[in-house]
């Protein structure tokens, strides 16, 4: 086992996919490696789905055909990203233990047949899976063509949560270690009401469903636990690697949009690298913008050191109700957004389109229409660029704005029992995070208790939970001298989901100087009017400025005449409260008077772009990288200076990136 | 035991709410009791939700928190609303008898972690409260600051309906009961349909899910037994009590919008006092009319004898998908048309807010933002108010229009199997009072066997089921000289469910003198024309007059040229039809022609307030009070004379009621 | 047992209903048949849902009661369509095996109380049932009134679908006889994917719920599975009658809109003659052009034989959101529609309406309303007109053109991921017959392997999934001379559910000279425009014309520049392609191009009608019969001469059909 924590090393920026190929003949495996070597593929994914093919039967392993699949992308130069093959269970395991089944929250079982099929908390899963870890590990832990070790496979995307009753016990014993006692637990859930008081650990169960709504006390440790049960379940197939292998351990996360199961925050330390999973949702009003929350998130995750793109999507995928392909170059801007952001790895789910199962219409590299493609096309021309890119590998992104993000308030923001269901968390933090966007910012996204020294602004939209000192870390932060934006329903909750008393905003109400008495959210369709002519909806709140200076306020509405936006002097620094969801235009205004405030600017000057322009800035130690995305339909000028890596021209000072383009330009350090 | 019943006895008219000491230390206590006194508060209610702190044990008993809190209010003068306590039972009690959770109609269970997590039948839960209550009653039974007592909580609110196997076992001593031999049942299921005959009681259970459609009869007759269950249950601790205590004994109804679970006509007799709860529902069209409408109903419920608002809220509630706020006055407002309907109480869920558990959003009398806000302030007006109505306390509500309301109707209008799934019951007789309402009318809401002789106006909304011995004596009513509006859909099956053969109405037809051959519901959106200009949707009927005289028909849509509205001389009285669902103003305007012929007036004459008027005569022995609520924008002239008891100020014939205003003018009696 | 195949034997068309005697007393029973006299019902279906009052206890049967109405009907001259009483099992039967009861796929039951609560695959179903069966076959096996045998009811309606633990018993036996051995079904599943290999046939189970998505192999193989579930437990009761009488054996398809568990194309053969039950579906944008292609369906699953109408409606249904009246008129141009396309029998659930259950609001012939009601009088007209075609009986359809439907593709392109949620099968098949139908084009219906030389156009909407044979035989016929229009996502898999890799179409691709790279559906709301002007929906493809000549291409969309309609001359035939879903104008005007240069017509010529004039021209040995209904608000012109069978008056060349007239002209043979 080594002492120092191995780090993932690639020359230049990898680029590579997902590969299942015990769907293929070894006929196609050649095909497959020398199309490979065509678009410059050098990482690979294999094994996710390995379980029924390397143990067929229980206790009987068959490890040829993984090892000669090894062997052929070793002898072609791919290097591999070997996933530990736990993902799914074989049919048999299920069959011998069917407890391993999860457990939906109406007492209902899930069974075989899709995948991740099995209890987070099942003990006769896990010692199966170590077993076939251990196998693994033996047998390739150091093979030369490793580069990294992939545990199982989005943990979490389906089988997060389980009510069953090992689930239940699992529970127990985690709710022991937290609470100790069975008062502080008491005391942490509020169960004095309704009759709710526990005497004896053994009469608590998971949150199953209830005539009424469950405890939010219960319900925000359950997913604290859940969390940390898939975790512990990552840790142990690490351990079991550790013992075999030196080269680099992580998992893919799921930081894209919906997935809400982990607090990867508390994930981050297990992981020699951080890797993640994306894929543009048609379901929400801007998929790109997310695209660059997410990935602000994921370096925000992997403490703004580089990250991998373990999965993204050449086109469609093929899970949402209507899955649209991409247009012609959107694949590339996805996937520089990415290696803008801070990726040091493209990688795409996945290498070949199956035919068969549950992700055939899911789009691939190799489509299946073949080579004669437009994508594969796309494709081939992608792997050139990242080629072209690979002295930005290990470089750092530059931000100034810093966004925080908490899976513990998204949890308890979307409880059972709430003053708006129209109100998510996740609304409001792309609501925030689009507006900066519009404006050319780049943001990085952290934790209720990152340290904010190096930001000059600070926006937290919708921190609905924070813990007391969290909240104090950021207003002392704005007391010495920062800027900060602090959106409606932050501060109402401490950890334990407790209202803070008082007045809402709770531990932010001094530094922000309003006196809140009550919420007041709108029917869907009522449009709020501001004093400002900005117009909002969904929520809106009654309150009043103590020492805040009242920059807006409603002019009609449940809340008429109370504050909509204030600012408050606190100590050296400027704490602005907005307490109603701004429409987009209205929101960036704000956000261009906020940060125009706190001095921060772009990463370079532009003109145009009409809010769709990407600008972010990679520094190295010798030369830094200025990346520029157009997504609008018309060029944008921009100023930097210095050899554009991509058309190998130099540009100087104010020039234009057509429509639709990607540009990376070098710029060299004073 | 008393031989007669208990009755209610309180100092003016009680304003108070429902207090969750158990969430508070006893400094809050003594804060709390402070600023009850300082709100007027009188009345409160406790131990509603105490058996896991009376019991925390199975057979271990504490009552010294409650003993000390009961003290502490006595020793502030406020009166004791004393809950069983049983109306969530502790986890222990689950675990030792996991048969007592309630079972969904797929058979999956509901579990513990909310409120009310009881089989209405089961044994085990039965016994175990009935020592509870025997445990309370006997330690304070006789208590000095005893006012009530308050049998569990919103009874049948999330278990009404319970699929359990104690369930079955209970359904089918119900049925055995009710029915004698299986012929009977049979024949009143019509179970010679679809093969269901039965042959052995055994053979039968409650009405699972099934592939297909339930046995209609089936399901009627569980909601009757789902009913009497809980009354049974109700009964049970009332008796326990009574062997204890002479004060009355009370649950709180919810004649609230959608609760449909119980049938209270039937529950009526066992209260020694009617006692309600209600929130505005803000998915309604007109939540106000809705809330006026409860009172009433409420108000026939205990016979036009005064009755309690035990709960009402301040605020928002929490249990809606957007909880809106009430804006200035109009908690004051709402709180005033109970009184005017025939409340003695006004009473608020919750005192303090809490800030943990489900309902920590649900408003209450003492906010999160404490007495520094606005709605603290309406409280304490709000008890002034209700100080200085003192004398009103006792007496009775007049009117001159009665209208039928009848749980069988409903449970029977939303089968699974219908004409039209867009038909609601409630929707029609919300649509009928809101009519009335509009035109400033005070309405008694009766049973459909109720004595309709001191009224000039009888409305039979969608009065779908109907026994034959009701019908006629509606029908005899009006042959006798009375003025009846039939609506559509009305007297369409028996007491079993049992289409009236020979042309629709049934029971009705002959008096109304129409024969009505199908049913034509139309497709949402889709407006009818009459030929009197009037518009209307939902519902059409083709039907020929037989004696009826035509007052509009419809001039489009599948009826057309056939009629839409009839009356009909019966006898010395007047039957009119109604075969659609008019628009609000058309049927307003058919209620102000219907209700002229029948020479019923409003309380007092009025000008102005666009239909968002409320006019109440409280007659009492000495004098009578007339309520005026303004919820319209515009001031409202009004001719009445007398002292106005908020304002102080005499007032006489026609004078100013301003926009948003409450008003109570004390009237000598001639 | 016969040797050979008994056939259903009429004079004329026969005029009949089902009909529920055990539903009412025998002085009824002589009512009923008194006016099914009047109205001319010569054949009527009884026993269907007989069990219970047969088997009143395991064991003893009863049959006094039906041998009474057997005989009553027979001394009115009305003959028996005989039910085995087997469509929903006793209580009595369920409380001994409650294993009969059907699974969800979630795992909980579903229970008594409703109809067909039963298990395909329960053998303790089948063997009551057939014991059921037996003792009926016995008893009236030879009656001189039995016309036909009709094997239980509706079978599939509710319970195509059951997941017990018995299903899953017989869905292995199932599968080793489909395959033989565990290879070939991993091979034909794609079990490489996920994990989910199988080693033993005792792994495998129905598909129950996942919590991702199950596997789109199992799945289909679980539809087949259900389908011949059905089919053997009719073929178990049909062996039992066989045994006992030698009258026709059928049972009533469903082959109405959304009904998709069975493939009745592998029913066909065992059916003496074809039925089906047919109901408007007023969710559907067009629901009498969905009864057009119902009947023509009806009839291709029937090979061009004369089939029965077993059930429709007088008036509206029950089990529909909104349960719409049919027009004065509707009741007979919907009846005609089955005659002109087929039906040799005009049949209606139910003779009286029911007063009791579950579709007590269904119409019936007899209405609640009794003889005094319009739809009364309709029906006896109908009678008449029925009576005056009996010549029609045993005549043939002619028709140019066939559209093929498949329900293996209808299976395969719903399943859980795929491209488009908003692509339904159903929908696609309708939007082409529907522009067939609006140029007044007879269509045969017919499947994948049908014989094409007798057609001059086929039509193949959305054959997703396309064996590689049926395929070829259609490509094959267009090499010899025809014409094809193939719309978008056909061949796009095999047999297997796997996907023709090389460009989508697979085995239609070179017929049809097109290589499409990539789906690209679109949102919803989105309107594509084409370069002729056209408008389209949903679907669009990125794709290139290899040998096809484009005749239209996207200007717009995801799609853009790309084609969107195609012809390609193939050998002496043309292969067009629509790679989109064209408004319905669009589409007609597409059709009307494509059958133009196949050189089909209308049954005769016509002028207005406005695509709402149905001409269909069954063909007998002397004489040929065209059918004209014109659904249209305004008369239509028509060229046809003979005598008009309705009116008794002879007409000549060009002639009028009035607006919602029915009109049958008899042509002399050349």
């Amino acid at each position: 086992m080594s002492a120092v924590q191995p780090r993932f090393q690639h020359t230049g920026i990898a680029f590579g996919c997902d590969y299942n190929p015990e769907q293929w003949s070894p006929e196609v495996w050649d095909e497959d490696i020398r199309l490979m070597s065509e678009a410059g593929v050098d990482l690979v994914a294999i094994n996710i789905f390995g379980w029924s093919h390397l143990e067929p039967r229980a206790g009987e392993f068959e490890f040829g055909a993984l090892a000669d699949i090894i062997e052929r992308l070793h002898r072609a130069g791919i290097r591999i990203n070997l996933g530990t093959g736990t993902a799914s269970a074989p049919a048999w395991l299920v069959r011998r233990h069917p407890e391993i089944l999860p457990m939906a929250e109406d007492g209902t079982r899930r069974y075989q047949g899709g995948r991740q099929a099995w209890c987070p908390s099942s003990p006769e899963f896990r010692s199966a899976a170590l077993r076939l870890v251990r196998e693994v590990a033996e047998r390739f832990g150091d093979h030369p063509a490793l580069a990294l070790w992939h545990v199982s496979n989005e943990l979490g995307c389906h089988n997060a949560l389980c009510f069953c009753p090992n689930s239940d016990a699992a529970f127990r014993y985690w709710l022991r270690r937290r609470y100790g006692n069975i008062g502080a637990l008491n005391a942490a859930w509020g169960t004095a009401f309704w009759s709710q008081t526990y005497q004896e650990w053994s009469e608590i169960d998971t949150p199953r469903l209830t005539v009424s709504t469950r405890n939010p006390g219960q319900m925000l440790d359950f997913r604290r636990f859940s969390s940390d049960e898939l975790l512990a379940h990552y840790r142990s197939e690490a351990e079991v690697i550790r013992s075999y292998s030196d080269a680099p351990i992580t998992t893919n996360f799921m930081l894209t949009s919906h997935i809400d199961g982990l607090d990867y925050w508390s994930w981050a330390d297990d992981m020699d690298v951080i890797a993640n999973d994306h894929y543009l949702d048609h379901r929400l009003s801007d998929p790109t913008v997310e695209l660059a929350f997410a990935a602000d998130l994921t370096r925000g995750i992997s403490g703004n050191e580089p990250w991998l793109l373990m999965e993204h999507s050449v086109g469609a995928v093929n899970w949402q109700p209507i899955n649209l392909a991409k247009a012609a170059g959107q694949m590339t801007r996805n996937s520089l957004t990415h290696v803008a952001r801070g990726a040091d790895a493209v990688c795409f789910f996945q290498w070949r389109a199956s035919v068969q199962g549950s992700e055939k219409y899911h789009s691939a590299m190799l489509p299946h229409a073949g080579t004669n493609a437009a994508s594969w096309r796309e494709v081939c021309e992608l792997g050139e660029i990242v080629g072209s890119l690979s002295e930005v590998a290990g470089t750092r992104v530059e931000s100034e704005v810093a966004l925080v993000f908490s899976w513990e308030a998204w949890w308890a923001t979307e409880e059972e029992s709430r003053p708006s269901h129209a109100l998510g968390y996740l609304d409001q933090v792309h609501a925030a995070y689009g507006a900066l966007y519009a404006l050319g910012l780049t943001v990085d996204v952290v934790a209720p208790d990152a340290d904010f020294t190096r930001y000059k602004l600070v926006v937290a939209p919708g921190l609905h939970l924070v813990r007391e000192q969290h909240a104090r870390s950021l207003t002392d932060w704005v007391f010495a001298g920062g800027t900060a934006l602090i959106t409606f329903y932050s501060g109402t909750v401490d950890e334990d989901d407790r209202v803070w008393a008082g007045g809402y905003g709770g531990p932010f109400r001094e530094a922000l100087g309003v006196h809140v008495e009550e919420f007041a959210p709108v029917a869907a369709g009522t449009v709020l009017r501001l004093s400002t002519g900005a117009t909002a909806r969904l929520w809106s709140e009654r309150s009043t400025a103590t020492t805040a200076r009242v920059e807006a306020t409603f002019i009609d509405g449940p809340a008429r005449d109370a504050p909509a936006i204030t600012s408050n002097a606190w100590g050296a620094g400027q704490a602005w409260y907005l307490s109603t969801l701004l429409d987009h235009s209205d929101y960036t205004d704000l956000l261009a008077t906020v940060s125009g405030a706190a001095g921060v600017h772009s990463a370079v000057p532009f003109r145009g772009g009409e809010g769709q322009l990407e600008l972010v800035r990679r520094r190295g130690e010798a030369h830094s990288y200025v990346f520029i995305i157009n997504h609008a339909d018309a060029a944008a000028t921009v100023e930097v200076s210095g050899l554009e890596m991509i058309t190998g021209v130099n540009v100087q000072n104010q020039w234009q990136v057509p429509a639709g383009a990607v540009r990376v330009v070098r710029e060299a350090l004073a």
